[in-house]
């Protein structure tokens, strides 16, 4: 392996951003606080496995796509990201679940809480999904909502309040804050490397994830990774976001469906307890899911 | 090395407590659902490394102490611990940044928030620590203390009542619980290895972490792995819990001291900053630590 | 959430099993030493996010089914597993390539290195794949094999002499170690949680693993995990090992194959790379494997 | 908190040594290909923590030793470093057991092994320590030595002649190499948070680890840390590397030899196992490391 003094490895879209704020939800953001590697190191990396010197950038691409498409991660760790993001806390309780990731968040024992709190807008308050436990869908009226929003800033009002009561008559920081809201806004130093943090869009832009964190997901993809990795963000759109896993049984069914026996394929669905034998018209999640992928593939749905 | 077919480990006094609670706070709880391991197969890891095989009682204790004196952690590793816990989210939030551990928490995206949130009585309102920004000591009077505590139980009422409104109007548990105040009761299973639990108690146990996490701290070090692992709990009370830190200065500036050389020590001390040359003295928080350290050990202390 | 004293959750199927060595390669072995939790407690952890009590089996399976399909692997990391394993060394630098787990490894500084080393049989000496760079295929005649079975016989009995004669002029076991052949047998303590194991797996019992390390893994997943685990084992099969992932490109393929838009597929292939402009009969490695799903599911292939 | 434009963190004195080999051991080295923040990104971070601006390096330097004396790791963890080594499989051996890195490694499936193995000279040749079950100490006479060193030679160029033989029949890579010898060279790529490696450095630097990997590490930490953080390096020195640590027992032994009371110190002892009851003048190696510790103290030894 040649070896020689090296120039430190930079990108200049990402560098032209660097410590600017791209602003999420009413008061949070995420900016760059500073980053190690490119996609040109991914392929370093990839290349001392393979004990070969660097190549064309055509090339880099294929490599690239290839590492992807076969999920060898560890050229992609190769490259760490440093963002400092404003998160209401409510929305940093998930964002703290992904543990591959260094952390320094804004300590309201030292200091005095951040004070703001983030707002809903007439136009913003959520409904309970129907068909989904844990998800929401539309809105509800806007003068139901602006009820909802004047009742929130009072609240909001009265929380920092009792906040500030407290630490007037000498109550310790780490107990006073016990009864801010979760929509109080908190600050953090947040390192992931690129492999991590992939997985992290992965979960967070998707159309499940709340809408809060898939605010700030979207942001930190088609802002910042886009800038910083233009290859690997396009592999990691083909290959993960956007790609369509199919299980063994839904392969099984679908090869059914293309061979013309339709019938075959409502057999194994039923056997494999996607169809209710008793109750064949019962709802069952699995095989709605299946049924929009024969559509994307225009195929005739058995059931 | 002897190859048999084994029994499972187990550990009775642990046995008999499983899945019983140990309350913490007002309305908090731990306890054990499940472990692997023991004293004993933290022994028989450390022999698969020495390739040897089983010894006396006797041994096993000289052994773990050896272990936990040089931190020959892997061993440690080798038993798990799984927690169920009923915790503030105020709390959690400091739990939760221990990484090297499994979690499930409760979620208030698919179910009601849990009703309950930490009360502080009259007599429990603790005062900001005047010569530790991070801190809190000694409480208030009870009157402050009683208005305290009746001001918080109307905003915890007021807190829940706007999420239940909120739900009533259809809006989606997701974005109506963003207003929970962070006393609001949380529970998780928690499963961790005892090397890292270790570490999270050393951490949590100390004099200064927040009374909150110590409480739950204490109960799982002294009624939970005691019971556990004993000899294990022993040499971490001893090598860690209990140990003295001396850094290179302070052995330095002790040896002065020891020697007769009470000049000689403060002159070092003065050098490398633990006494300001303008002003000998001004507080400094490095010193004060060492000035406990010289008095346990009934030195004189130079300054 | 109901509270209250639990019995220890066990699998009798695996306990039967606990300790017996699973012989793996010509002198190496697999074997329980304990573990922690069962499909049950996979269920029970996922429970305590949802809210809800114990359930009937069938839903149980329903439940892990969901869990695998939409990678919602916490309550998978409710479940831990302690092997003891015996390797050649060359395996186990790939083994050890997974970080999360706990390892207690036979120690050559502490101990006389294990006089065993693994050795292949004339007919399983294989060739360097044709098609895949880091692949094998076939196995060389087996005169030849006998011959290079027969040298490398003489070479790892030179190599133990080497070894054995640097020990007995006083050469620290250390030192006297380094040029032990990489087939020497290793052993250890392994322990990794279920969500960690199977992705392990995943890895390691592709086709395209190594023949040793996967002759390790399916016995792990078909001996072990699928008596202690069953619907998980039974999910992670269909979703996992034996599941189809379509990339963007692949999927918009394949919907305008089954719309009959053949030309349209071969267009899109080339606009994406998957055929050369200059030369469409220049192999290309992702057309390959998108060839052999189009086959799968009965369907022209338009190249 | 400020928010503006950031220059990128950069560190002149490691620029200088970008790519640069430092040579470790006959054929190896380490060279720093990559790295994010500094003394002053650490700072940074604690800051967003205690929600502070910038302040005088003066106080940095307060600042990063009160993080290092009271084990506040997170900030440390906010410096990454990327470096490239070439190191003898034996000792990667121990190396890749710190699992807290990103690595890519030269892969001897795609390519063919590094042509270099470790060799040792005649007077490098050490012997078992007799104190110490995996140590070594002094060396042996270098006639006896350069015997050792010829048939090591002899049987490195063995090796090599049978992989290539191998390999000349078309024998796949991945299991020609299955008796290549430990002292093989091997490369990767290394990537780690400063928190991390300060760790690494401190198992590894230590007097006890095994000369190979200590000097990698010495080079690591004196070569490459103390150009990159300088503050935080001689924190390290103080507060880690060179510090004492008393367990509850040596402080209290300790204390009663400072009160005069050296009777009741050498009670404590034998009452806490440190002296054999039936045979005081039994060797213990817990004993054996005090009785360093009061003679650094200058104090007198009660055995």
């Amino acid at each position: 392996m040649k070896i020689e003094k090296l120039p430190r490895s930079k990108v200049s879209s990402l560098d032209r951003i660097l410590g600017v704020p791209f602003k999420v939800l009413d008061d949070g953001f995420v900016r760059v606080i500073d980053y190690m590697g490119s996609d040109e190191s991914i392929v370093q990396a990839a290349r001392v496995s393979y004990g070969k010197g660097t190549k064309k950038v055509n090339e880099d691409r294929g490599l690239i796509r290839y590492l992807m498409r076969h999920h060898h991660s560890t050229p992609f760790e190769m490259c760490e990201i440093k963002l400092h993001v404003r998160v209401p806390m409510d929305c940093w309780r998930q964002w703290i679940r992904h543990r591959t990731a260094n952390v320094n968040e804004y300590s309201t024992r030292y200091s005095i809480a951040i004070d703001a709190a983030q707002k809903t807008s007439p136009a913003e308050w959520r409904k309970q999904a129907a068909g989904n436990r844990q998800g929401s869908e539309d809105v509800v009226d806007e003068e139901v909502g602006a009820v909802l929003t004047q009742k929130e800033s009072d609240f909001q009002k009265a929380a920092r309040d009792l906040y500030e009561d407290r630490l007037s008559v000498g109550i310790a920081r780490e107990q006073a804050r016990k009864d801010l809201p979760l929509s109080t806004y908190t600050e953090a130093y947040w390192k992931i490397d690129l492999h991590n943090l992939l997985h992290f869009l992965a979960l967070r832009m998707e159309a499940h994830a709340q809408f809060e964190i898939r605010s700030y997901a979207n942001i930190i993809g088609h802002e910042i990774v886009k800038k910083w990795c233009p290859l690997t963000w396009e592999g990691f759109l083909d290959y993960r976001m956007n790609a369509m896993t199919l299980s063994a049984i839904e392969a099984e069914i679908i090869a059914k469906i293309t061979a013309g026996e339709t019938k075959k394929a409502y057999n194994i669905a039923m056997q494999l307890g996607l169809i209710s034998k008793e109750n064949p018209e019962k709802k069952n999640r699995e095989r709605d899911e299946l049924t929009k992928k024969i559509l994307r593939f225009n195929l005739p749905v058995p059931w």
